[in-house]
């Protein structure tokens, strides 16, 4: 089941937002459900979802909103790629990195991507997402599976120079509306970690990596952050990013206005995202 | 006007909580606001708390919960204290060092601190709070006031195997019910960085700094944060600790089973928390 937040017009200037289930060509409203957060806060999300039989938009030309639009709690992993790590000369680690983002940073799958005014150094990070469907704490890695409602795309965009400012990567990895995610949460009988994940600038590779390439699988990392704080449905593991940044490019590369980055998993789908200069 | 969210008796076994204004010993319910985070989304807060005449309660043996229980976004600084700088021959940064800590991690002012069986470095970090109460985007520092509803005591427990098992120090800033919050907001009419902050293990003075000392001043982090990211009212920025931490300590210290950690800054109140081991 693909499940995504359409985003419908309004008569006034505010943002009215809809769960929907994607069949083929056509999207079906949930009613009652703002957005796929709100929806998975219901513990009979999938039967609801499932069943859901209300008012009909087309796919094609529909304005989507970040497939979850606030998660309660993102959490980011790095250094989580084989490939990359061995690129770096590092050791495979042996505890995951751990760091945040918060939701205001979050965009739709084919919303702009704004470059600030205060960093020319925005990078790209394609990974692979994992969405929390069912609360709980210390969940055992054998257990894990039935935490996660599903999977989306998301492109952790990094500014870089804020990034390294100090010691701590938040400050460079949660600006405002930076972070396409999405299109769809696409449930986990659907798909699993394996298929290959690509990110592109103007058409051009820069990422493409297996995503059964992860050191810590979703599995292992739901049971690795519950042992430290409630999982709830809704959050958000960003799984980490494989080799191929514009930061390690020689020479370095970064997002540029007027490009379009196309951050793609097999089975998932695909962010499409214009570089757009902040006004 | 001091603020403060109070846990009240229910009949089942849910919890239900109440924004109320102190007066010397007396609480007042603020109608119509569940805690004091949901006080400060309502633009009118500030008039509202002003004239709350409802129902009242003792503040001697008040149940209180974290004074805003959920906010929306928690920042925290390190590395802002002058002397902790200097004690550890750093220099004094250009930039504030930023991480975050989720919703989940906050406990009342009076709550147990539970041990986690994962950790026994367990540390403490007395820490000034700044609560926001309107919403900004690139604020500057001159209006940074404007933005700050008022002030808070926090201690940003840290597990500091967690924190050091990699280089990003998230996990062991978040655990589950490690962070007391509190007693009060004081609106920013009555307290400005300046008083002293004191943490004590069993009455032995650990940290004593006058709040004055930070590198970087609240109106600055206020301006800094929202350069990045959107604050909303209700978010928390935890200023950063001052030396005196148990981990810099020779030899080291940590929390044990059966301490009290107290937690005072003059002028905002005092956390009082037992330190249990978690069943």
């Amino acid at each position: 089941m693909r499940l995504l937040t359409l985003r419908l017009p309004s008569a006034d200037n505010t943002v009215t937002t809809t769960a929907v289930r994607q069949d083929g060509d056509t999207l079906t409203e949930i009613g009652g459900f703002a957005d796929v957060g709100e929806l998975l806060r219901d513990s009979a999300w999938e039967e609801k979802a499932k069943a859901a039989s209300g008012a009909t938009h087309a796919l094609d030309g529909a304005d989507l909103a970040a497939v979850v639009p606030s998660p309660g709690k993102i959490i980011c992993v790095g250094h989580n790629y084989r490939n990359h790590i061995k690129e770096m000369g590092r050791e495979v680690p042996e505890y995951p990195t751990l760091f945040a983002k918060y939701a205001e940073s979050l965009i739709g799958p084919n919303d702009d991507l704004a470059l600030p005014q205060e960093s020319d150094t925005v990078d790209w990070e394609a990974e692979l997402a994992v969405v929390i469907g069912k609360k709980g704490r210390r969940i055992s890695e054998a257990d894990a599976a039935e935490h996660i409602a599903g999977y989306a795309v998301l492109n952790d965009i990094s500014m870089r120079d804020y990034q390294f400012r100090t010691i701590q990567w938040l400050q460079g990895k949660t600006w405002e509306k930076s972070t396409p995610f999405g299109p769809a949460l696409v449930t986990k009988d659907e798909f699993s970690a394996g298929p290959l994940m690509t990110s592109a600038v103007d058409g051009e590779i820069q990422q493409q990596t297996p995503t059964g390439d992860l050191v810590f699988t979703p599995e292992f990392l739901v049971s690795y952050i519950s042992t430290i704080i409630t999982l709830n449905p809704g959050d958000v593991i960003a799984t980490g990013t494989p080799g191929g940044v514009g930061h390690a490019q020689d020479p370095k590369r970064y997002l540029q206005e007027g490009q379009i980055l196309v951050t793609t998993i097999e089975g998932l789908g695909q962010l499409s995202n214009r570089v757009v200069k902040e006004a």
